[in-house]
């Protein structure tokens, strides 16, 4: 389960938060850090040291230039916000995105992508809006902005302690471990849609609407913000995708048509 | 609840920590920091820069000689431990010890402290003896040791969560943003459709179905049957399902202008 967990840093300004996060996560037992347009180096003095000894995972990085890229293979990505924004979004605490993870790591092809924003800013709204749904670390309300590496280390451990309640990962007998959890088994009789699949479908959805003259670019009216939330909320299999893709296919053919013979 | 829990730190040498222990702490509600015979200086450039504005807890912090001065007025101490030692303790995991909080924290004169060893060796056995519990984070076996800023926010964490559970500190409504919210599912900002609405819908997407082409009543090959199953899991909101109306209408518009021309 814990290798199909992706944390995802997106425009981080300072090697030293890497490095941490590079530690909690090997603590945790989790290997697969991705970043998104750092805005500093990776491999310095200061990353290493706060690494302390998980510098390998440092070493393993991968650098993307968009969130999209960093995602694109995942079939759930869930966003760390301090706040939920204009737009309402599925919003889980740390505890409840932990319960799901066992099922939602079951499928060999299934990645979980964690995604943290910069550490002066978060996320953005569209980045924000790329997540099929938000996670809130709960915290003092008047001093609610936790360090990168720090907000880490709670999912990670969330993240670990899930696993732990896998009858399965329970530690020998000397650590009596956690209880075992009931979980909401998703049932799907296909793969997931990975978010490559459902970022190409909004994209065409997208076309598809302005040239059906339902959508105008210039007046969005969160139109495709609305979309979004509600065909993530869905979770589609890669069947239905195909059906979606379908059916914009042919209301872009009877749209052309119509451009064809005017 | 939080006012009545302590996190003590034994022979601390890097102020960085320090500071890094008094942010985790302040993000999670916690006030109480008491040191024991720090190795460091405690008010530095570098513990400032780490506690991030919450570095009037490093001018709070009372510094003590020993754990026994530190703890004496505490009613439970815990202290957190790698492993268990030569003499087996009784032994938590976090979520144990968060488990007993409330009960433990009940008295107003009940104090508890959470007590941190040194950064390159932990508590000795001596200091662990004068606990009534360890408590282990559970970690990699091959990579067990925690930042000490970032076990106490785990710690802290679990402490907080205990807090929240407790009926009467669910967030006011005056801060959504601080609340554990009690659903995972979605946020509705809107009624949910009901289900006359959504079989309206249906019928209005197989006619459009129809007409762009794409669904041929007569092979139905179970389309209208996933594309219930879709949206009926999505459980759209009344303005989702007008947004797509409103997608169906302008499809058909196209469709129909289509054969007029033909």
């Amino acid at each position: 389960m814990l290798e199909r967990i992706r944390i995802v840093l997106i425009g981080t300004s300072h090697p030293g938060n890497i490095g941490g996060v590079a530690r909690a996560m090997h603590n945790m037992g989790l290997a697969d850090l991705a970043l998104v347009a750092p805005r500093c180096e990776v491999i310095t003095q200061d990353s290493i040291s706060r690494a302390s000894g998980a510098d390998h995972l440092l070493h393993s990085t991968q650098v993307f230039a968009t969130i999209e890229e960093a995602v694109a293979d995942c079939t759930l990505a869930v966003g760390a916000s301090a706040r939920s924004r204009t737009l309402p979004w599925p919003m889980l605490t740390p505890r409840e995105l932990a319960d799901r993870l066992p099922s939602e790591c079951q499928a060999p092809s299934a990645r979980v992508a964690l995604v943290f924003g910069r550490e002066d800013s978060g996320l953005t709204n569209a980045e924000l809006q790329r997540c099929h749904a938000h996670v809130h670390i709960p915290t003092n309300a008047d001093f609610s902005s936790l360090n990168l590496a720090a907000a880490v280390q709670v999912l990670a451990y969330e993240c670990r302690m899930a696993w732990l309640s896998q009858t399965d990962n329970q530690q020998p007998a000397s650590d009596p471990g956690d209880t075992v959890r009931p979980v909401t088994v998703l049932e799907a009789d296909d793969e997931l849609a990975s978010h490559a699949a459902l970022e190409r479908y909004f994209e065409h959805l997208e076309r598809v609407l302005v040239a059906i003259e339902f959508h105008d670019p210039d007046k969005p009216r969160q139109l495709m913000a609305r979309l979004r939330r509600l065909y993530l909320r869905a979770r589609p299999e890669q069947m239905e995708m195909n059906i979606l893709r379908g059916i914009l296919s042919a209301t872009e053919k009877a749209a052309q048509r119509k451009h064809h013979h005017e």
